[in-house]
């Protein structure tokens, strides 16, 4: 069995029991340097991810016998949102041999430290779907909001800018959310074109309300 | 200062870490009582709302003194969807005076058990919110996947198929979802209008896909 684990935004207050539990379980647990931190696992244990991710897990999971061991994946956030679920499913993992652990996402500690409830909210996430840019774009021309993460924030600005938002809207840009060197301001797209951002980061648009 | 915690779906193993460890320094700890039965609480520090949860928490606050006191208030689900946050702001506790701490929501365990990925998702909750109930009706109209928290979900179908959605289109149904009684069917809105549910539930349309 697979066990995909989400792991949280980083910080180890917000993973759950039964991540923790699934995790001291495993047979073998495979993540990222920084998710496998987290957690306190045997050296003979573990397997760190670098890269190229998908050759990687292709290459564990060819060679486990999955049906009898108990594999654990740490998912950055949570696996069901722009998460790993969906990359295990593309390289042919069989659903029947998953089960996932939802974690907390970017995106729920987002809304949490503006104090907004992300019902009232469009979600997008631009990881590796460029296709959203344009949905995006829609949103912000009506004036809808919409947290989103963004794929390289400077770029993505640009774009909607040169589609026509006005380079004086204001979003709210969550870096590092988190870890200790996290920093929340509010922003206007035309300053976001002059700096550089993390991969991990959150921005929020609160329509007409800033 | 109030700390809003989620405690996610009723589960205790989907505490997080930080949940824990506010609720043990907090020095009075508000909620319902099988919230509180998560927790291990001296019996002086807890209040357990009952029905008229607004009226309670506006008592509770106003003979509180916030400022000084650590009071959690313990949400189902995360705070920030279709959870208490919303209602602490209305009934005029300062932004200021809240920190939230973010909890799984019903939704992500929904799509955990179903392994989809939320982001390819409507999200819309119905509770307390019968105007949704529309939106629901277009996105179902346009064959638009959508993750929905019911109201009363024989009633809220009912107004499905009295405006032409097809009583036979599938849904799938996940009612108690990590309770014992945990219960996974997928349903045609027909025969949803033969039977009752929990407030507990949560509803799955994954357009063409079923």
């Amino acid at each position: 069995m697979i066990y995909i684990v989400g792991i949280g935004p980083g910080d180890r207050e917000f993973l759950t029991l039964k991540a923790l539990k699934i995790v001291e379980n495993a047979d073998l647990i495979v993540g990222s340097k920084r998710a496998l931190e987290l957690f306190n696992i045997d050296k003979n244990k573990k397997i760190t991810l670098s890269k190229n991710l998908i050759e990687e897990l292709k290459n564990i999971l060819k060679n486990e016998n999955i049906k009898n061991k108990k594999i654990a994946i740490l998912s950055t956030g949570d696996p069901c949102f722009s998460g790993l679920l969906k990359t295990l499913l593309k390289i042919g993992v069989s659903e029947k041999d998953i089960e996932v652990i939802p974690g907390i996402s970017s995106v729920q500690i987002a809304a949490a430290r503006l104090k907004i409830s992300w019902e009232d909210y469009n979600i997008i996430t631009l990881h590796g779907k460029e296709e959203n840019l344009k949905n995006l774009l829609n949103l912000l021309k009506k004036k809808e909001k919409v947290i989103f993460l963004p794929n390289d924030l400077k770029k993505d600005v640009k774009y909607l800018i040169e589609n026509g938002i006005d380079p004086n809207t204001k979003i709210w840009v969550l870096e590092n959310i988190t870890y200790p060197n996290e920093k929340i301001s509010l922003k206007s797209l035309k300053d976001i074109t002059k700096e550089n951002f993390s991969y991990l980061t959150v921005c929020i648009y609160r329509g007409e309300d800033d």
